[in-house]
């Protein structure tokens, strides 16, 4: 399944670089080096619009960058272009006011949930997710877990090092279950009470726990969230999610008869939907009952293609 | 792909209850309750072997257990029987004598990793991985990240609250990315330097990075450690891997003509080997070359059945 939003990695992370700090240095000097700057998880986009609606990141050398930016900022490096210039991501301060300066209509601030949605595509957008994965997780984890000393960013901002106890800390990739449960030609979506209005439904998901395979997870979540019975199921696609970073891995799962029992804590409503009626979810005009147009996740999401899975196998 | 080690959890794990603080503090009263002990991560077996070389965790209902334990231990909630009974596991000190006092001739401390490649299986496995990856996971956080509190065990061991700032932690689970490389009707397994001794071959691993699909990282880490392109990879097989708390996630990796070029500093050597070589290594035999005799991993690692599962379509 490709081009799903949030994948397709556009450089060579180049991971084997990130513990030559030297290195990393020198590149940071280069005046030819690329930077992204992100402002409190939001990606700095160019203020020009293409043709087709498309806004890509700004990136500035670090050559046109020089001093405005205050020293001492979190910087995190994302890879090496083919052309081997280097790129890293650097974290604005909260406050940093882009239209007061020398940054002043080079840029704008953009919510990244919205412009992956829209403007921002592609290869950026995987750019600039994976920058905010690792700066939300450095903001989240500025002290170690096993001794409660202040933590330092190390190895390019690919880990945390306690000068204290010594002990190292990893960016943390949460994977989650995301799954679509069908029985006779139809399948199931919920409203989640808390996130979604109503008139939208979507997929079931949830954490992997330790000591569960992805399917187990997916049997346990469908069972606790909706009574359902999983009789098989299988991964068709997976996705990389920061909100905040999660691995979404999707599954159809093929369930046992037997009556929905909602998990009310989670799910307000679900449904069973026939595949006109999910391809009216998908669509923009959306599906109409009981007196209001339902919605499923656009494309952004992978919910969205799981069904899309399930309409192209049935 | 069903009976791989570590996976069947064979209760209900019943995640609701974990938030019902007086439901959790009833079952730890009720002396009908069913506890697993662990100390330092491994699990204690009853002494007793079957017929069949199997040891069974030893469960100690908690009126049997009484005051032999000193009160204050760590308790994970696992779940429920189908008869209602709740099982918790205990982690026992670090110096608990099991020889000496009341439980002396009852059970035996195993290391995890042994007793899983020999008495330990199937769901009695699952269980005592699942509250090693919790007890592991509460030993390295003990503080808070966010503000470097000490942070306190909540939701029967599936969660730590920060009494300071009010930050929540969960169990974490790393995806990792485990892949085996093939071409021309080979596989292409090596010897990892620090950790295999000569003679012993695997699939190629790494960890699931933020902004990675799983495909990605099979790709990514392939390139990194072997130099080779991959053209098309497929998730054949998830595996809960508590060393500490791992999911794998297993591929086959179809890769492009062009020469190995092995990232030195993680693998000292690498191989092709056909279908009948690849038998011979997973086999008790091995497989002779080089004047040595060479094997690959044993059923307990999924890199076992990856390789089996190329066999079975090659």
């Amino acid at each position: 399944m490709t081009g799903m939003p949030f994948t397709g990695f556009p450089i060579d992370r180049a991971g084997l670089k990130r513990r030559d700090s030297a290195w990393i240095a020198a590149q940071l000097a280069d005046p030819g080096t690329d930077l992204i700057l992100l402002r409190a998880g939001q990606p700095v986009l160019e203020a020009r619009t293409a043709a087709d609606g498309s806004q890509a990141l700004l990136r500035l050398s670090a050559a046109a960058l020089g001093t405005a930016l205050p020293s001492g900022l979190d910087t995190v490096f994302l890879g090496l272009e083919a052309d081997g210039r280097a790129v890293f991501a650097v974290a604005l301060p909260r406050r940093f006011d882009l239209d007061d300066g020398p940054l002043a209509g080079l840029g704008e601030v953009a919510e990244l949930r919205g412009a992956a949605a829209g403007p921002l595509r592609g290869g950026d957008l995987a750019l600039a997710a994976t920058a905010r994965d690792l700066f939300d997780w450095h903001e989240r984890h500025g002290f170690c877990a096993r001794c409660g000393h202040a933590s330092d960013l190390a190895e390019a901002g690919w880990k945390r090092v306690c000068p204290s106890c010594g002990a190292e800390h990893f960016p943390r990739t949460d994977p989650v279950a995301i799954m679509l449960p069908v029985r006779d030609g139809r399948c199931f979506l919920a409203r989640n009470a808390q996130r979604f209005p109503r008139g939208f439904v979507s997929a079931l998901a949830g954490f992997i726990e330790p000591g569960e395979t992805v399917e187990e997870a997916c049997a346990r979540e469908i069972e606790e969230e909706a009574g359902l019975k999983v009789i098989s199921s299988r991964i068709v696609a997976n996705q990389p999610w920061p909100f905040p970073s999660q691995l979404m891995i999707g599954l159809i799962a093929e369930v046992a008869q037997g009556e929905v029992r909602l998990d009310l804590d989670e799910l307000s409503e679900g449904y069973w939907f026939t595949p006109d009626e999910a391809r009216a979810l998908l669509s923009p005009q959306g599906h109409d009952f009981d007196g209001i147009t339902w919605r499923a996740p656009p494309p952004l999401a992978i919910a969205h293609h799981l069904i899309q899975a399930w309409l192209a196998t049935d």
